[in-house]
C-alpha cells in the first residue's frame, strides 16, 4: 500500500485526474479528508507499481508527496523467505549456518610462491575460504591492474594444495567465462554495486555472488542490487559490509556494523563483513573484526600478505599470517558467546 | 616531492631500511630532523610512486604517515595544459568555449513521437545538444531499463530533424559498438565513474566522452576516472556535476556547485552541470541552473519531457519544453554577466 | 494527519491498544485494510503529538512505522505566512526585500584601527551590514578567542563611523546582555544552532537573529531551531546557510546553494548565503556569492580583511577591499537578472 | 614539525617573505627544492601554531599548501600520557580499568516512582553508574523539555536507594551550580561538543565529564573539544561514541565503532559507547553492544525504561529492564574474550 498526499486547496478534479491514473494501473484508492491534509491510500500490490510510476504520479499536480509502505525488493527480503539462505559450497563450508565462514588471503594475486605461502597459512590458521584478487579496480590507470587469467590460474593452484574454495572479483561482462573456470563464489566490487548488467549477467549463473556494498550505497540500494541477480534466478546471494564514505578522514571508511543487524531484520541473505577495506588499516582490523562477530556477522573477509611492506596493493591493511592466526583463536570465544562457532 | 613522517623513537635501523626502499624505487632522500618528529622528503618524480607502493610505505615499521604533495592525475591537470580543452562538435558547436552549450531532452527515449516533438521544442528554445537515454540504469530490476537499439535509432532521427548532435550513455561495454554507430557524446553516468574497465574502453576511441561525477567521489577520484580515460589516448573529456549524496533528504542529491571553480584551478577539462539529477525535482532545477552559469559552469545539462506526469522515468524532474524555453532567456542575462554566451 | 504502518499479522487485539493511545490524546483513527499492510490513518492536528509521543507510538507492538505527513514545524513554515517575512533594520536596510542586503567585514575584530579602515571600505563597495566577531568559537584552546566587549565597542564605533547596522555572534547566554548593548543583528553560530537554551534566549529578546545552519544539520533540524527562536515571541529571524559537512575535502564545507530554493517553498523566513566559510578558500568566495544570488538568496555575508595573510583567524577565506569591489560590481547584473537589487 | 609546500615558480622573495614571517614567530625554516615542487620544513613546536596562524600562511602568495605533521591537541594524546586514564568514582567504580562499567536508565526522568523501579532493576542487573536526564535537548520547542532540579533531586534519592553513582547532563553553564549539587558525572551531550563556552565551564570544576562525539564531529575535533576542558585543569575526560551522520536512513545514526580502537591509539581518555542513541531502535541495541565490548570499548551507556511505550522520550530506543538484564549476561563471555570483565 502507497499513500499519496494531497497539496491543501488542491481541486476535485485534481484529485479525479489522479484517481483515474492509479486505476489505469490497475489500482484501487482510498481518499480520506483529514483536518490539515487530504491523503489518498492506494490499494492493491503497489510493489508492482515501479521508481518511475511513483515518480510521475509525484510529479502530478495537487501532489505534495508519495510515501512508499512496501519494500521495493521482494526476493531478497525477510518477509519473502522467513529463514537464513544458507549457501553450500561443499566439503562441509556452508555460508550462512551456525559456523562463521572465514575468507582470507592477499588483496591481489601478485606471485605464485608467496601465494601458495600464504593459503597454506590461513588454511591452517582455520580461513575457510580462499581470497584473491586477478582483476583489480584501481583508481590510478598507472596503478597495478591484476595478473588476469594468470592470477586465477594460481589461485586454482591454491585450492588444489589447500582443499579451500576461492572467491574472486569479476569486474566486467567480458570477464565472466573464466571467472566461471575458475572461482567457487563471484565477487561483486564495491564499485560495481550498481553496475546493472554485471548484476544481470551474474544471476543468470549457476554460482554464488558475494555482493560488497558501495561505497554510499543505503541499505536499501543495496537489497535492491541483490535483487536484481536474484530476479535473474540465482539466489546464492551473500553480502558484503565493507565500510561506507563519510566526513570521518581517522579510517579510510567508515564499517557500518550496524548494517548486520539491520540486515538480518530485512532480509534472508547472508552477511560477510570486511573489516580490512573497511578501516584501511592493519591495526583496526581485529578488533573490528571480533566486533562484527559479536553484532552476528555470518562471516569475515579479510586480508592477509605474507609480507604487507611489499604488496602491491593494500598493504597498509593487510595482516601478516601470524596475526592472522592469533586474531582467529581470539574470535573463537565471541563466535561462542553470540552462539555460533569459528 | 612525497614526505614520510616518522614515529618518535624509531630506529637508526629502520630508517636506513625505508630509505634503502627508496632507493629501490630510484628515488632520493632528504632527512630532517625536527623536535618532535624526524621526516623524510623524497626527490624526484614521485608521481610515478603508485598507490600501492604508498601504501607499502606506510605499512613500513616506523612510519607514521606519508604524505602525498603532487596530484595523482597529470594529463588531466591544470599544470599539464594550462587553457581550457576545447571540444569541437562540428557545426558550430563547441564544449569549453566563451558560448554555454546545453544538453536537452528527456531522461530516457520512450516514444518516438513525443522524442521527435521535444528534440524539435528544446532546438528552438536554443538547446544545442539532445541528450536521451537508450539503455537506463534502474535501481529496481522491475523498472523500464530503455529501449536499446531501437531508442538509438529514434536519437539518429531526432538529430537528422534538428541537427542537433546527441548524448547518451553506455552502461557496458558490449555496447560500445553501436553507441559508436550513433552517439556524439558518450556519457559515463554516476554508477560507471569508477567501472575501470569501461573507462579504458571510452579512452580508446575517437569521440568526446561526458564523464559524471560519483554519487560519493571526491573531485581528486574524479579526476583520476579521466584520467583513466586520457591515459588510453581520449583527451576530448568533460566533467558533469550531478549532486554528490549527503544526510540532506529535501534533495534526492546536494548539488556541489563549489565543485566548478574548484575543477576551474585544478584541471582543463570543460565542466558541465546537471541540475536535473543534483536536486531531483523540477521547481529546482531553473534556480540551480541559474546558480551554475553565475559559478562559471562550461555548459548544462536538463531533462525536459513533453509531458512529465507520463515520463516513464524521473518524471518528477523533468522540465515542460515552454518552462525550459522560458529557463533559456532568464539564463542570457546571467551568462553575460559573467562573460559568457548562451 | 499521521500514518501508522502495522506489521503483518498484527493481532486485534494490538490493534485495539494502539487505538485506545490515540483516544487518549484526543486523536482519531482510520484503520484501512490493505492487501499486504493495515495502515491506520490518525486524523486530528498532530502537530501538537510531540517527537516522544511519536517515538512511543513506534515503539509499541505491531507497529512497523509511523509516517509523519505534517510538517512539526509552524510558525516558520510558508504555510503559516504566505509571504516573505521583511526584517527592517531601519535606515533603508530591509532583509527579505527586492534588494539584497550585503553583510562584509572581518571574521574577527582584532584591532581598532583596521577595523575602522574595513568599515569604510566595505560600506563604499555597497555593503549595508557591517559583520565582525567579538566572542569567537575557536576548535583549539589555544586559539584567539576574541576581544570580547572591547571588539563590540570597536563595533558600535565602526556603525557611528559609517551608519552601517553591526551583525556579531553570541555565543553563550550570560552574553546577552552586552551583545543586546551594542549588536543590531544577534548571529548564532553554526556549532550553536541545536544550543536549545541559547535559542530560547534570543526568542525572548527584540533584535532580529541571523541563524546559522548546524554543519550536519538537515533543513528541517534547522527550520525546528528556527522554531524554538520564534516559539518565544521573536518572529525576526534570517536563515543563513554556510555549508555542509560531507566526504569531500577541496573545500572545507560543501555550501548548499540547493537550500535557497528549498527554504523559499518551505519558509517565509529571508535566506543569507556565507559563501566564505563554505567554501574556506578567498578564490572560491566570488564564484560562489554569484551563484547564491542567482539561486535567489536575499543576502550575502562575506569576509573581507584589509590584510588577510596577517589575520588572527580565518585569513585563507578573507576577500581583499578592491576585491570585494570588484564583486559587488559582478553582482548588480546578476541579481537584476533575478528581479532583485544589490 | 610542518611543511609549506610552495607553487610552482614562485619568486625568491615571495619565499623570503615566507621565512620572515616564520622568523617573526621563533620558527627555524628548512627550504628543500624538489624537482616538481619547493617545500619548507618548519621547525620548531609548531604545535604553538594557532589555527589562524596557519591559515595565514596558507593564504601568503606563493603558498600551495600546508601540511600540519603534529598533532593540534597535547593534554589529551597518548603521547603525552602512555597508560589509561582512570576516573574513580569511589564505591569500587573505576572508569577506563578491568571492569566495564555500564552507565544505564531512562532517557530522561519523568516520574519518581518509575525512576525508583527502573534504578533498582538496572543495578539488579549489574549496571554499576545511572543515568537520566533532568534538562533534554529537544529538537522542537514543543517537546518535554525535562524536569529540571525536581528530576535531580530524584537522581539523588535512587542513589540513596541504589548506592549507584549519577550521569546527568548539563545544556547550560547557568545550570552548572545545580548540576554540580547532584551529579556524579557531567555529560555534555552531541549538540553541545562544540560549545566551547560551556567546556571551559566543567574544564573548571572537579568533577569527571562524560563529552558525547558531536552528529558530525571528526575524531580530531572530538579530541580537541577534551583538549578545551582538559586546558582548564580538569583531566577527568571520558568520551562517548554515540553515532554518526550519515545518508543511511535505516539508523538513526551510524554508530562509528571504529572510533574505538583509533581512539586507544590517539588517546589516554577512556571510551563509552552509547548504542541507544547510535541506531535509535531497541532491537538494534543488544547486538551493537555486544560489538561495542568486542571492539575495546571501556563501558556502555544504555537507555533503559520500565515501560518503553510509555516514554516521554526515546521510548523507542529503550531496553525493557529484563531485556537489560539478559544483555547484562551474555556481555560477560564477551568482556572475558577480550581480557575485560563486566
Amino acid at each position: 500500500m502507497d499513500i499519496i498526499v494531497l497539496l491543501p486547496e488542491t481541486s476535485e478534479e485534481h484529485i479525479r485526474h489522479i484517481l483515474k491514473k492509479l486505476e489505469s494501473k490497475g489500482l484501487k484508492a482510498n481518499v480520506s479528508q483529514g483536518t490539515e491534509r487530504t491523503i489518498i491510500g492506494v490499494i492493491g500490490d503497489t510493489s508492482k507499481v515501479t521508481e518511475e510510476e511513483e515518480d510521475a504520479i509525484r510529479a502530478m499536480s495537487g501532489v505534495e508527496n508519495v510515501v512508499r509502505i512496501l519494500k521495493p525488493y521482494k526476493l531478497a527480503s525477510r518477509e519473502f523467505r522467513r529463514t537464513t539462505t544458507e549457501i553450500d559450497l561443499g566439503g562441509g563450508v556452508v555460508i550462512g549456518g551456525k559456523k562463521l565462514q572465514v575468507m582470507a588471503g592477499p588483496c591481489s594475486v601478485e606471485n605464485r610462491a608467496s601465494l601458495m605461502l600464504v593459503a597454506e597459512k590461513v588454511r591452517d590458521a582455520g580461513a575457510t575460504i580462499f581470497r584473491g584478487g586477478a582483476f583489480k579496480p584501481r583508481t590510478s590507470p598507472y596503478s597495478f591492474q591484476g595478473l588476469g587469467e594468470e592470477g586465477l590460474a594460481y589461485l586454482a593452484e591454491a585450492r588444489k594444495k589447500t582443499g579451500l574454495p576461492i572467491v574472486t572479483e569479476l569486474m566486467d561482462s567480458r570477464d565472466l567465462d573464466v571467472i566461471m573456470k575458475y572461482a567457487d563464489i563471484i565477487q561483486i566490487g564495491t564499485r560495481n554495486m550498481q553496475n546493472f548488467r554485471l548484476l544481470l549477467e551474474v544471476g543468470g549463473v549457476d554460482k554464488p555472488v558475494l555482493l560488497k556494498r558501495g561505497l554510499s550505497a543505503t541499505i536499501k540500494e543495496w537489497l535492491m542490487s541483490a535483487e536484481y541477480i536474484m530476479s535473474r534466478g540465482n539466489q546464492r546471494v551473500m553480502l558484503c559490509e565493507r565500510g561506507i564514505r563519510t566526513f570521518e578522514t581517522a579510517t579510510r571508511n567508515t564499517l557500518d556494523l550496524s548494517a548486520i543487524p539491520v540486515l538480518k531484520q530485512l532480509t534472508h541473505l547472508p552477511v560477510i563483513v570486511d573489516p580490512s577495506h573497511g578501516v584501511g588499516k592493519w591495526d583496526l582490523v581485529a578488533p573490528m573484526a571480533k566486533a562484527a562477530v559479536a553484532a552476528g556477522a555470518d562471516g569475515l573477509m579479510i586480508e592477509v600478505h605474507a609480507n604487507p611492506e611489499e604488496a602491491l596493493s593494500d598493504g597498509e591493511q593487510s595482516l601478516r599470517p601470524e596475526m592472522f592466526a592469533t586474531l582467529m583463536r581470539e574470535l573463537k570465544p565471541i563466535a561462542a558467546a553470540v552462539g555460533r562457532e569459528i
